[in-house]
Order: C-alpha cells, then structure tokens, then sequence
C-alpha cells in the first residue's frame, strides 16, 4: 500500500525496487496522488537514498519515456550545469564544441525560481524556434553539428512531472533527488559523455562545497552504471558569472565573448567547459583541448557556428534589440565593491521581469541587469555600476546587491 | 512565501509565529494546497517543533472554529484515549462519572485504519443520535449530566482537514503533530479538565512507552499554558481490550460491565479512569474517588445513567440484535495462549467488516470477534478460542492472532 511506502521511506528503511516502481508508476498512472508523492519527496530529503534506490529511480525516470539513440553516439558529448545567476556559458560553449567538430544535443529548461533557463535567453531571439523534433535533432546535428532545444515532453515525463511539485512543495535541494532528475533525462537523451558544471555557494542549488562533491559522487556511480563517462567542473557561484543578469541581455554577452573574444571570468570558464568537452570526445589531452579551444576563438569559426545555428533554428539576431532605455544605478557611498551577491541579484532581475515565480509568468525578454563594475573595483559615491533594463514603473533599491567597504 | 517556510522546516529552523499562522490560514483558505501542507507536515514528523511553535499551531487550530463554553466548567471533566484495538471505555466511563454528579461532554469521532471509533459503535444502536447541536448538547448536560456525540464541524475545522491529509500520507505518527490535533480540540470543546487514557504497544499510535511519555509530557504543557489540569494513566495495548472487538460487540461488552459487573481487565481499567475523572472534577482523593466509582457500579446507578443516556439519544437497545450466526474459531494446536496480538486482530476486525480503510468504506455493525481465551490460557487443539461474526463469504486464517507455544 502506498501509504506504507512513503511510512518506510520516514522511518529510513530501504525500499525494494519493486516499492519504487509501484509508487513512482502508481504516481504516474494518477493513483498515488500529488499530496503523497511530496510527502515522499520530503521524507527523501531528508532521510536520503541508498544508492540501489537511487539506481531504482533513475531507472523507473527513464523507463517512464522514450530513449534517444543517435548514429554518432560515440563522440557525441552533452554539458549540463547546476545552475547559477548570469550563467550563459551554453550558449557559448556548444558552438565552440560544434566548430570543433564535436557533436552537442543539448536539451534545456526555463528559468524558475532565481535561476535563468537556456530555452528563455534563445526565446529572447526573435524568430528562434526552441521546440525539435526528434527527428529535427537527428537532421540538424548532421547539417551543422549542434542543436539546442527544449527538452522533448517524451523524455523521461515521470522526472517533469516530479520535479513540479518539487518546485512548490521545498524539496528541490536534495542531493540524491536532483541526481536522479538530472541523469535520468541525461541517459534517456542518448549521450554517453557528460561535462557537468557544479555549481555552489549563494546562488546555485546547493550551497555548499561539500554538498556538490557529494552530488558529484552520486552522478559519478550513476554515470557508471550505464557505461557513461562524466566529467565534472566545479565553481563558486556567490556572484553572477560576467556581467550581464537577463535574457536578452546574457545573448549580447555571449555574442561578445564569440565575436570579439570579451575576456574575464566567463571567456575563461567557457574556455575551461568547452576543453573538458572536446578532450573528453576526441580523447585527447586538456592541453591540446585548450589549445584548439582558443584557436576557433581566435579565428571566429565559434562565431560563425553560432551564427549558423541560431539562423538554422530561425532565429534572426539582426532583429534583436533591447529598446528599452538603461536606467543608470549609482553607488550609494565610496569604498571598494567587496562583493556582488549573486542570489540578491537574480531577485532584483527577477523583480525587473526577467524572471519568473511560477511557470504561468509572463517574462520580458529586454528585462535585466548589466554590472559595470567587478568584485574588488574601486567606486566613487555616485558613480554608475550597474543599469537596469525595466518597464515596470518602480525600481527596487538595490544596495544591497553590492557590498561597499 | 509558502515554499520558503516549508523549507524552513526542512532546514530545521524555527518558524515565527506569524509565519505559521499565514501558513496554516493559508491552507484552511485553499491557497497552501494539499501538496504543500502534505511535504510540510512530513518535515514536522522528521525536524520536530519548539514547544513556541506547538503552541502557535494550537493557537491557530482553535481559532480556526468555534470555541464552545459551559456553565458547569470548573466542574466538566473530559476523558481521552489515544485509540486503541477493543477500547470501549468511553461507553462505560462517562455514565459511572456522570452518575456521581460530575458533568461530561465527549465528542468523539470514527474509527479509521486500525482503530475504532466511539462514534461507531454509538451508531451501531438502533436509532441512536450521533449529531448534537451546541443547544442540545447544553440542555442534555443540564437533564442528565452527560453527552457523547461526533465532533461538531465547528471545532477546530483546521484539525479535520489536516487529520485526513496526514492519514493518506504517512503523516499519522507525529509527537506534536498528535499533541496539537488533540489539544485544540478539547480546548475548544470548553471543558477545563482532562483525564488522558495513553496508550502504547502494538496496537496503539505509538509503539513505545517512551513516545507515549514524551507525548504526555507535551500534551501537559499545552493544558498548563490554557490552564487547563491533565491527568494521565498509561497502557499497554498490545493486546486487545477486553474480549469483543467490533462495534456492536463492543456495545454489549460494556453494557456486561454496567449491568453485570463482569469482571476482568476492562472493569479494572474503567474503574482506574472513572475514578481520576471524578478525583480531579470534585477535588477529592483517588481513594475516594475509586470507592464511589465501585459503589455506583455496584448498585447500578451507572447502568441506570447508561441506559437514561442512550434513550436521550434516541437509542434503543431493545431493538439492538447480532442477527449474524457466529463461526467458532479453533486452535490450531495445543499449549498456552502467550500472546494475542492486537494489531493482527483489528486487521482481521476489519476484513470481517468492523472497520475502514477509508472513511467512504460501509461497516457492518455486527461484524467483528469475541476472543474466549485469556493471554495465560492453556488450549487444546480444536478449541474454540474465538467467534467470529461476518457476513463476508470467505473467513481469513487468523492464526498469527494467537501464539500458542
């Protein structure tokens, strides 16, 4: 009975596989009903899972879908990262792979909660088309190398449909909860080569170092159970990475960093992604990765692949503009710009309209936030570091975004 | 925001009053929805509350209804049992207290999962009337000194609606879960003083002694801080009490107590509660108590006041019958009856008819068992040991009931 399966799972005893099937199908099916499964789902955050009940769950995610396959199997290596504020590096990262010769499906979400969505910051391109085919995807990856999309409704359905009520019900940061969603979508998607982007600290999912090792760990014994290969970069996300908050706003950034090489933080970090992936397809070294990584930078072959792709996806970049007018924002006293705190911003962003609190919001793909000034910059009593990209009527006061000393 | 006070839960940090009652009005308003209340209540079962946050849930629960009041307050006296296998106590307790001057009001509810509910075995006389309305049961106090009727749907609205959502979710077993359903029912119910029946062992809510202390402890805290006096007197209920489980059954074993005064566990039981009731409502020792409660056993003002009670509720006995032929149950071997378990037993009352799964499920009134044997009594192979009362076509193997060694 279904009751005694989540009464097990509160008195931390193990489940056998046929318990998770039965719940997990039964929730499926409509039988085990929304109340029950987050009741299950927190007494999972916090008793944990067995690695064997792990595995049981990821199996019975991906079971409840369709697998994809492709041709290129072998070399084909997908990214995935954790999520964090101002995080763009997808959209320069895949087309940098791709240039390269390496073959990329990469499958995204949208923002909710403080964290942006891929498929959001490429809506923001007008014309760009973000749902595929299965059959698109194989036709495109063999035309260009590269695709990225929306994940499809037919993978792993019993994962979306979880991870909505963990959404609402305070059971979104669980480590073996999150490894399960992740890797059952990554599995069904038919990559067998993994670069995982861990993210922690104020902004990201877990804010703990150790927490994202742990999580690591577990993907790791995932991975290796299905014969895949994982990869995993790790990076504190306490302030936004680069300097752009905002959908439309992020696709300038990463143009920037494609077309005219904008170096910092992010050129380096997606450099760093970008390596991983290409050593761990074409087994080669991370030095000659590296190497070759900065060599289709330099001589913007990574700017015409993305080109290629977004006008391959329909999208028209020369139609994109922000037309809204940047309203400055001035420091409030002098000293140094000690920090940038990278959850305070995603609220601001998202107070401007460029994010969303349930998946119903409407988002305006102008809306955002460029900082002008980094982590240990010098500012002036009313010197401009930042503007806000808004249409709604109030500005919230943002001091304590920045840590003045 | 609702999600952020769940996780406050899950992180173990302590909720402010105001955030709990934004909640908890939340949900009684619909906007926390079931899915959310489910995965709170099941931090609570794991994370605990401060004694601060039982309070302010007590607080909130009241406030939630109506909260009723009586002349004879100082004087009314209530009885709780924390619910167990064969528990008829309150059909004999209330008319020995109320026959010895002391004032009750029991609102008592229905049986469900495991155990049964006073309300039930009441319906289970013809006629009898289990809905009172505040002005019946006020002038019925003021005729006969006594009334047991259901819950008002008045009382507490707050308790109802998260009772039924914790039975379908594993959320049953928590300590002060339990402690603020209890408490902000009788506090609203008027009366200022309260004999706790505790109940452990395998048959009960809680399995151990220690739970159940711990339970005393918190429920006592509560009745100080509305100052209120709680008595307590424990047991075990890992068997059945008594020798009937089923509601009619239950019926004609408590009016055996009354008007015949058969002996046992039961009588000794009822005399022990009774007579903390009449000690606490007329100030006076438990010595003298017991010898008052004896005496109107014995020269049958309790069975008058029973049978006086049960009219006034348009109940009649007379017309109460089995109309069921009972199956002899045999032993299935010779030796000492070591144990008869009270959970194995309220499963097959169940399965006979005697009880529900869910609170749609029809009972059978007659259904249930009659145990001939004592724990310590030696059996021979193919004695009767029980009777079983059922309409069902097929009769479960009820063995594991009974350990004979």
């Amino acid at each position: 009975m279904m009751v005694e399966i989540i009464e097990k799972v509160r008195r931390k005893e193990t489940l056998t596989k046929k318990e998770i099937q039965d719940f997990l199908t039964g929730y499926l099916k409509g039988e085990v009903k929304d109340y029950q499964m987050s009741a299950f789902l927190m007494a999972i955050c916090l008793n944990g899972l067995s690695l064997e009940e792990v595995l049981a769950f990821v199996e019975c995610y991906i079971q409840s879908g369709k697998q994809l396959s492709f041709a290129q199997e072998d070399c084909l290596v997908d990214k995935h990262s954790t999520g964090g504020v101002g995080d763009k590096t997808t959209l320069i990262v895949v087309p940098i792979v791709a240039a390269l010769g390496v073959p990329v499906i990469k499958m995204s979400g949208r923002g909710l909660g403080l964290t942006g969505g891929t498929i959001d910051k490429l809506e923001s391109i007008p014309g760009y088309q973000v749902e595929r085919s299965l059959e698109e995807i194989r036709k495109q990856v063999k035309d260009i190398g590269m695709v990225v999309c929306s994940a499809t409704e037919d993978i792993a359905p019993l994962d979306k449909k979880t991870y909505a009520l963990r959404d609402v019900t305070g059971t979104v940061s669980s480590i073996p909860l999150i490894a399960i969603s992740i890797m059952s979508k990554k599995i069904a998607g038919g990559a067998k080569k993994f670069v995982f982007d861990m993210k922690y600290g104020e902004g990201a999912l877990l804010e703990t170092k150790e927490e994202v090792v742990a999580l690591a760990d577990l993907i790791n014994k995932i991975a290796e159970h299905y014969h895949c290969k994982a990869e995993f970069v790790y990076s504190d996300m306490s302030k936004p990475l680069g300097y752009t908050v905002g959908n439309r706003l992020e696709v300038y950034e990463a143009m920037a960093v494609l077309k005219d090489n904008l170096k910092g933080e992010l050129y380096d970090k997606c450099v760093h992604l970008a390596s991983h992936m290409v050593a761990l397809s074409k087994k080669i070294s991370l030095e000659e990765a590296i190497k070759e990584v900065i060599e289709v930078l330099e001589n913007k072959k990574a700017w015409e692949k993305f080109q290629a792709w977004i006008a391959y996806q329909k999208g028209d970049l020369e139609k994109m503009e922000l037309a809204i007018e940047p309203i400055p924002y001035l420091a409030h006293k002098e000293g140094t710009l000690q920090k940038i705190h990278a959850k305070e911003i995603a609220m601001l962003a998202k107070q401007l309209g460029a994010g969303r609190d349930s998946l119903e919001d409407e988002i305006n793909p102008s809306s955002g936030v460029v900082l002008l000034k980094k982590e240990g910059d010098f500012v002036k009593k009313n010197e401009k570091i930042a503007y806000l990209y808004t249409e709604k009527q109030t500005i919230p006061n943002m001091d304590s975004c920045f840590e003045i000393l």
